[in-house]
């Protein structure tokens, strides 16, 4: 196999003799305000870093640079808690007024005790919160909180999109948070937007090395995604935004109009809602 | 940030100016029996490859290989389902003789229905079928089941000695499995066995970017590099069995001695058991 690595001061090419899949952290990305243009910040830290974009190549962005450039900050002094909101908040120990913006984004309370809120997000996940995180917002400190974005996918779709235009190539997008898991602990990254790609990728039927049809074997490949991304990304708060995967491999006719929404397992499949 | 990498044919260094993460299959590995040396055959596999092992590299190795090494083999004939077994089989439509092996695998029963068994296994986490699958079991056929290893985290400390013993180097070692997941659709790595890493990652107290505390950053960081791995390796069936990682950043000082038993969620933190 392959690989084709490009940069400003120097061209070469490594081969190795071995499948393999690379991840580079986009440099120098700056902290992202509402309004900017994250396809363009994008392009900038793919050029910087020396990093030539191919088709198939897959980006993970961090959800939070997507909300910022959004504009999805409330500001909790602006929020009047409905007596539900100050029900739960004396259940978990949270403040009402970020308890009315959970619910708010929120289609159902799946589990509550004292600190502890997970709800079924409205866009079809169950998380803590409602992926609402008061860390990382900005130096105005403690009253402004971070909505997820509006629609992830449509963002994911827009973002590939405008850097075809900017690059003349379109990626494969994966947008990301880290959620908490129910049996496991410690968060991981996640998928809550996609597009380029299938989210949920179908392998069943086909041969193993015996020959017998594989059981089980849908994989969440944009959760994998996001994960694997999360090991540059999660640990740098949000110094490290975006993450470039190349070479992941799919099967030939792997549908590339997946969305993370196809990730959420329907009510009646789940046993544990 | 500097990259070495090594080769039988050549030698190159490959310096991208941003931090990166590489993952190689280990290529040619063969069809793992009871009673081989997981090790040996990863330090071939190596040399095959032309990887030279660092002492910060990674190696992700799926259960099914070391479970092989082991012996962990059923043949259904011999079992004979217990009452308690066979009622559990009438709710699942499983074999009988298949539910007993995954009851005497697991702690207790988590969900069942038509299809589905989802119990807690005696290594404490929670999944289908007590992680017995039937398919790349072996040419024999129908009748074999292959259970997880007896204790993974012992079989990745071992086989983290055994590759020191055998390369000078000791890497860390993550055992995984693929899980499905309560709220999600598909499969995705997690690990089952780990040595020489934090499994769970404790980032909590570490300043952001704006220096106010992180709130909820425990990273689930083997059960990450299993997913990653799984991005080469699940597709492939067990032709790409072990996945070396390379360019993972731990924090100075991040404990060595992990085990993929800490990412069991406590019967007690658990909203959802």
């Amino acid at each position: 196999m392959g690989l084709v690595m490009e940069s400003h001061t120097e061209k070469r090419i490594l081969l190795v003799n071995t499948p393999q899949i690379q991840m580079f952290s986009l440099p120098g990305l700056p902290i992202v305000k509402p309004g900017d243009d994250v396809a363009r910040l994008i392009a900038d830290g793919l050029e910087r870093g020396g990093l030539v974009l191919q088709p198939s190549d897959i980006l993970v962005v961090t959800s939070k640079i997507v909300s910022k450039s959004e504009g999805r900050f409330v500001d909790l002094r602006t929020v009047t808690p409905s007596e539900r909101a100050r029900q739960v908040a004396a259940i978990t120990g949270k403040e009402p007024e970020l308890v009315e913006v959970i619910l708010s984004e929120s289609a159902s309370i799946s589990r509550m005790r004292q600190g502890t809120l997970v709800t079924r997000h409205r866009l079809g996940f169950v998380s803590a919160n409602a992926g609402i995180d008061r860390s990382n917002v900005g130096p105005d400190g403690e009253m402004w909180v971070l909505l997820l974005p509006v629609d992830p996918d449509a963002s994911a779709r827009r973002l590939r999109e405008a850097l075809h235009t900017l690059t003349g190539v379109a990626p494969a997008i994966v947008i990301s948070d880290t959620h908490g898991r129910p049996f496991r602990l410690g968060n991981v990254g996640v998928a809550i937007g996609a597009a380029g790609l299938p989210a949920l990728l179908d392998l069943r039927g086909r041969d193993d090395l015996f020959h017998r049809k594989l059981m089980h074997t849908d994989i969440a490949l944009a959760d994998e995604l996001a994960a694997a991304a999360d090991l540059l990304s999660g640990q740098a708060a949000e110094g490290r935004p975006v993450t470039l995967i190349r070479g992941v491999c799919l099967p030939p006719g792997a549908p590339d109009d997946g969305r993370a929404a196809d990730l959420n397992r329907p009510l009646d499949l789940d046993l544990f809602r």
